[in-house]
């Protein structure tokens, strides 16, 4: 486990997609399922489970439910970049050949972490507003950063991707996930091939942050 | 700034409810703002935005719609431990009278912020599924828990609350925020009045995680 404080975790989590088939350290593993453990969730409920996908036949089948969805997403992909200037775009470029290469290859991360969810274990605040709830994901999406910080500290690469949602029905027949659990996030992860993590690109905190009301800058 | 590490941040993050008045140093705000700058977000689009509310009438209107929403939530809140043993039911009446506190103190704590989201710059891959989405939380909630672990390891105090998602159209009146965006979060921050971060209880990885298919514990 590298010696970095949580600033410097924090400041150089980025998506590492190209990841090598090394098995990863069984205590390793449990640190990282512990770290999701600590988090927060609404009422201390912790209506999240994750099912650890080891088995090579069953990480296949999730590759081959990938490759499409990424497939479908990925045309997409490339419109919304096409406007980039040089400097972006060619940062923007590199990020989707990762997320190509991801698309092939997503079932040989060494490990694939589920992440499912129960609404009937969440105060869904927003369930009753004219546009889309995310307030369930306040009680699961903390465990899944500080999985994603734990691998990032034990320098494991990781990235979040959402689009198994997609063919969530599939999903769950392959894992026997129960009726009423869905699936809301998934992580293959393994030791990178590439240098890892490093420098991120995020919008300065001016842009993010406003003070009293919306617009006025910090 | 504790020299904590991650791990030690992440066992020790419990809600802190109780919070002292006192103003919290520029620098370190900026430095939690900093953190939830970092957090990864779906095709890096960083769609949230927070307040911080430092105005006190502003402070005080947020309180004053708090109040009523976290009373009608005491209720149910109650009933729900009930049926506990009696350590489990020690803890959450002790969780439970801090919330009391913090429902009658809420825009007294020296800083809210409060996180937007706007779900147009989300791919929401769980919108077609007929159960409530969470996947727009994924875009947010990894930034908000990074604030929460940098709160963590300052020594600020807070807790994450969505009751205030309940009357949102009076929130976002209050805070000018645009029509085609939300509110997902409110962390109420503020130096703790009592011992701060310390133990948590979660429940063990063992009842959390599943290897290959739902059910087959680690």
């Amino acid at each position: 486990m590298a010696n970095i404080d949580i600033y410097e975790a924090m400041s150089t989590q980025r998506a590492v997609r190209r990841l090598r088939s090394d098995p990863i350290p069984e205590e390793v593993l449990q640190r990282i399922l512990l770290a999701a453990s600590w988090a927060p969730s609404g009422g201390n409920a912790q209506p999240w489970r994750v099912i650890v996908v080891k088995d090579e036949v069953t990480r296949a089948k999730l590759g081959d439910l990938y490759r499409p969805q990424w497939q479908q997403y990925e045309a997409g992909a490339r419109k919304r970049i096409e406007h980039l200037s040089d400097d972006a775009l060619a940062r923007q470029e590199r990020a989707l050949n990762a997320a190509i290469h991801l698309g092939e290859h997503f079932g040989e991360a060494p490990l694939i972490l589920v992440f499912c969810f129960n609404p009937g274990n969440m105060a869904i605040t927003d369930a009753g507003l004219d546009r889309p709830t995310v307030v369930g994901g306040g009680s699961v999406y903390p465990a899944v950063q500080n999985a994603m910080l734990a691998c990032r500290v034990e320098g494991i690469g990781c990235t979040l991707t959402t689009l198994l949602c997609l063919c969530e029905e599939e999903v769950k027949t392959l894992l026997d996930v129960p009726a009423n659990w869905y699936t809301c996030a998934f992580l293959p992860i393994g030791f990178p091939v590439l240098g890892g993590y490093g420098p991120i690109h995020r919008r300065p905190v001016a842009k993010l942050a406003y003070v009293d009301t919306w617009g006025n800058s910090v």
